[in-house]
């Protein structure tokens, strides 16, 4: 089976352990196997892996994802990266364009579109695969997952079937509706449209060259810019008539709200926190190194990470966007292809931070114009690059790097980095990358 | 007026802005003057030198508080340091040879001793000038304040006077009694006891020597850990015939837990936080520079601090104690006499720490016997010590310092270093101090 799972979103509702560089689906917060924790696209990775062990993965996404992506699934997956967003459909054609194009994948093949963040289980897996084995029969162009409805939902967009087997046509698509109207749909046997599909290759492809001039994956990435912003469910879904639908009961959450996302943890907390007896109905998640006491919370929801705080009554919680689109500050700590960074300290003309870097990656070649470095290694072992010149590096050793200085490192085991910047104007804007000399012997793999 | 403030406490209970070395009593939370915040120290001083611009204040602490009082107070006040804490006898016995001893009171000037925790206003102080009147008019041995009950507490001891007039005789004392006997003294007209009062010099020398067999401070101070632990109410106080009782009747609140602290704030919030409209009684303190939001919170504190984070409702945070004490981790803050250290980063191997010298301040001359230390200057200008040698230091700076290297910095401006300390052992009882050399050309003033 093939598979495009889309991974978006700015991740603003579960601030502060999301922001920018770092959305819902890469929190490491929910039961995994072997008692380790693990994100939701680890998960649904792992479930996919299991429900169809041949399965290839395309994670069709923005540039902010792909070091997280690359740190929580290395290269187990493919990614069709987005240069800027534009909304599903031209997302769709690029990850199409990239499977015929840069991957060789025949025409005829089918392919399962879905997003990466529903919280499901391995049946829904399963689902996909037979939406999978429907789209190849040929019977219909589209085969969409219709989820059956456990209430009459105000949020969602509805699938009309024309009947209520379990495999049907579809009648018509309604969106959010009212209470009452809802009530009606789901008397009419409607089902919830979660944006799950199946297709061949082919009809992907012929649906985009309709609608965007383009050749091939190359010719659309360089233009992708120019693509407006549309929906797949409005561009091709609602306009198509040979479409079928498939029926699916099981486990289908949005796991986009504290309220919801604490539902699926495993217990109350996860980090270094005391609840006391008289605690109710209260989670608690602290990414921080330092305690956190909670005495006498009903229906909160904590959460502490380099970013910020949280502390919140459930309910209210899922009102948190406003605040944090006001509270646009540095990024305290991001995962990276190679690695991660904290930042520990900030000071007018000074930054302090932990870099990490995985055994066998390495930063950038690269060198800053408006600020002076200097590392301390503090643990493990690598090589470093400074202006050309090779040499190891173990704990207690200093390199200092004048603005304009080339430099990289090459970490042969885990190893930790205390990196003080220095200059007045200190931002990740400020980095020119190079090639590294083709006689240094040493190669970067991320 | 001489006046000895008792300063104590372990600080438990307003964790984690209180620790071991950081008493309530030094927390920076008070409304000030002209806009800056003030702890309960500062404003002590501030307050007693309105009442009496000529007061000579000896604070009596133990060794872990001077740092504090330093840093907040510098030189403004006499500090005597019990060597070991053994409870208010020994401790005003102490106190009362210092000024004898040490600065060189006449024995028959009045003294006024006094805890420094209880948040009061300026009557409160021109209270204590009245009682040093008293004491120094020779009519008692001793004279009390007596505070006016605002209800029938449970957990004061009260003073049972003689009659009901402003200055009375004392009939007896007694303890914590239970709601029904309280209700009682207070229809007798007892009065709350502050462990405030004043007596003549001489008298606190006679009771010291009657009971303890010393020479001088000296001699005291070299033998205080032999002193019994006994409170100062008990050896004395309550044998005492000759004394008398002052009421005062105005504010007189113990701050000692988070519910009755957070009332003495101005606002309902320090430092970086946000509170929704849905907040309600909702007192929240963040010395961190991340931000704190809070939604739908109710009657509820939330303090942070680099040593943790509690989130209680507020009733329930009079119980916090247990949980600190379970909780003894690395102190993650400090406040030194020379400025302050915060610690950014703990590893197994290593600790990076940010020290803060004051202009003018300096570290001792030591050395560390199992681990290495690398400074860099992130900020201001200093001259630093290395083995003897001097050399300026100034932003970009970096110095490694292997175990066994003396080292120390004299900060010129106000210097910030990031230190990275490595080693297997790091313990803040890994120090060896020196005598700064002869010939170096620096002192050190703190």
């Amino acid at each position: 089976m093939h598979i495009i799972l889309l991974s978006g979103g700015s991740g603003k509702r579960l601030w502060p352990l999301s922001n920018d560089v770092r959305s819902k689906q890469f929190l490491k917060m929910l039961p995994g196997t072997e008692g380790q924790q693990e994100s939701m696209i680890m998960r649904v990775y792992r479930q996919i892996m299991t429900a169809d062990s041949g399965a290839s993965i395309t994670v069709a996404t923005g540039k902010k994802q792909v070091s997280s992506i690359r740190n929580q699934l290395s290269d187990k997956v493919n990614i069709c990266v987005e240069p800027e967003r534009r909304d599903t459909f031209p997302a769709i054609c690029l990850a199409a364009s990239h499977l015929r194009d840069v991957q060789g994948v025949p025409e005829e093949e089918a392919v399962v579109i879905c997003p990466v963040d529903p919280y499901v289980e391995l049946p829904y897996f399963r689902a996909l695969c037979e939406l999978a084995e429907l789209a190849g029969d040929g019977k219909s162009n589209l085969v969409l997952m219709g989820m059956e409805p456990t209430y009459p939902s105000e949020k969602y967009g509805y699938i009309i079937p024309t009947d209520r087997q379990r495999i049907s046509g579809v009648s018509t698509f309604r969106e959010k509706p009212d209470l009452e109207t809802a009530k009606e749909y789901l008397r009419r046997g409607a089902l919830w449209n979660g944006g799950v599909f199946a297709c061949k290759l082919k009809f992907l492809l012929e649906k985009a060259h309709e609608q965007i001039s383009f050749v091939d994956y190359k010719d659309l990435y360089e233009h992708y810019g120019e693509q407006k912003k549309i929906s797949f469910d409005y561009a091709v879904v609602e306009q198509e008539k040979s479409i079928r639908v498939l029926r699916y009961a099981g486990t289908w959450k949005d796991l986009g709200t504290w309220n919801t996302f604490t539902e699926a943890m495993e217990g109350n907390t996860l980090g270094r926190v005391t609840l006391n007896e008289t605690c109710e109905n209260t989670h608690v998640v602290n990414e921080l190194n330092v305690p956190i006491l909670c005495m006498g919370c009903k229906n909160m929801v904590i959460a502490a990470s380099s970013d910020g705080i949280l502390v919140s009554n459930k309910e209210q919680s899922s009102y948190i966007k406003p605040f944090v689109e006001k509270m646009t500050g540095q990024v305290m700590y991001a995962e990276k292809s190679w690695g991660s960074f904290t930042v520990l300290d900030v000071q007018e003309n000074s930054m302090t931070i932990k870099v990490v870097l995985l055994p066998g990656h390495s930063l950038y070649y690269h060198s800053h114009e408006h600020r002076d470095e200097i590392w301390t290694v503090i643990s493990g072992r690598g090589t470093a690059l400074i202006d050309g010149e090779k040499r190891t590096v173990a704990p207690g050793d200093v390199i200092s790097m004048p603005a304009g200085c080339k430099h990289t490192v090459f970490a042969d085991t885990e190893l930790e980095i205390i990196e003080v910047q220095l200059g007045r104007e200190i931002s990740v804007e400020d980095k020119q990358k190079y090639e590294l000399p083709g006689d240094c012997g040493l190669i970067r793999e991320n």
